[in-house]
């Protein structure tokens, strides 16, 4: 059985790291909202209360809900072998994940720093600002965390096997390089191991058919990375 | 044999959320950086690499590491049955503990809109636009989501017994109380379920020794959950 997967229909967002390790593993899935529309979706919530979720994306299976990013990983990668089995290694890609969660955050609150459910225009100065310490100190925190982290890997983070981090970090980068073209440019040698590991899940034989399908959304700047060229540095 | 707790020694924190769910639960722990300090919490940091945290709070036993929050009280849950046991239970759970750490991130964000790595006072009319956005958009959205999940379940969130997001909506309450007095004064009476379980955790064994112990650290200017009266609001 399928798992229907609901998430904003025009963007890639947070809904991205869920379509990655479904398009990698092969599990069938239904986008539902590509096909129904975002009102379908808003619909769709509201009929799981008292547990529906607080946001988008989530799965729906059975009439059963989970949502949240890393949630919903940890489930498909204990029910679809995406973790490692043991339960060390499998704690440990969960904190990653978590982590990877966490840039994702403030890279939204880079160009919405003050109003998160106001327009960037009515923020520009503010957004400039974040960007600025993002991009200074945060950023490279970040990159500097996980790159340590993969190295200490094989092949992959873990395993010598592609799991649910590995096609994150893959969405992590391609985001950081669309948000922040030069600066990513500049500091990407500092990163041989995520470049590599993002280079292996573009070449995974479900990432390269989805990159290729319009199932695939391109960034926008609606979405989660988005490129503002004044927010970008070198 | 103990865990091994660490976290700033100074603040609540993000590590409150850890040192609840062990203290009702009884679970025997040492709050290392309580007794050794800041600087030895940065140096064990290190120590773990590269399988090191990003950030505190971690939990040590044997030489193995777990960091972020939600993953330690998943861990937590599993090994000391503070989670309930079926699968569909469990992940709900973990997503409204995920949806905690949200709240979290962005009451944060209030107070450090634009520099996370800044002092409040150099971002001050930015962190009061963003308080009053928290205040009349998000706060009242989150706390009326995690209401109707509460109201929902039984006794507690879920199964007749409390869980670790029953300590973690405690503590979620208390920080609010205290961030926004004069907000939760006059909203509170929306989220009768939110205020029972509060006092349920209050009233817990372990959690009433706990706070009136030394371990409890008061709130203050340097955690999360911050009093500046500038930024409550009726």
């Amino acid at each position: 059985m399928a798992y229907n997967l609901w998430y904003w229909p025009s963007i890639q967002g947070r809904g991205e790291f869920v379509r990655l390790a479904l398009e990698a593993a092969g599990i069938d899935y239904r986008d539902c909202a590509r096909e129904l529309g975002a009102e379908a979706l808003m619909a769709d919530m509201a009929k799981h209360a008292p547990r529906a979720p607080f946001a988008p994306p989530y799965l729906e299976i059975d009439g059963h809900v989970i949502a949240q990013v890393a949630n919903i990983l940890a489930f498909l990668g204990t029910q679809h072998d995406l973790a490692p089995t043991n339960l060390a290694d499998r704690y440990w890609i969960q904190q990653l994940q978590l982590t990877v969660a966490d840039v994702v955050a403030e890279v939204h609150n880079v160009h919405h720093p003050v109003e998160m459910m106001a327009y960037y225009d009515e923020q520009k100065p503010e957004a400039a600002r974040a960007a600025a310490q993002f991009r200074s100190e945060r950023l490279p925190k970040f990159l500097t965390y996980l790159e340590d982290a993969v190295a200490a890997g094989g092949d992959w983070t873990i395993d010598g096997r592609w799991t649910y981090v590995d096609t994150s970090l893959f969405q992590l980068v391609e985001g950081l390089r669309y948000m922040f073209p030069r600066r990513m440019a500049a500091i990407a040698g500092q990163y041989p191991n995520l470049i590599r590991i993002r280079d292996q899940v573009a070449d995974l034989p479900g990432i390269r058919a989805y990159l290729k399908s319009d199932r695939r959304l391109p960034f926008n700047e609606d979405g989660i990375f988005r490129h503002y060229p004044e927010l970008d540095g070198e």
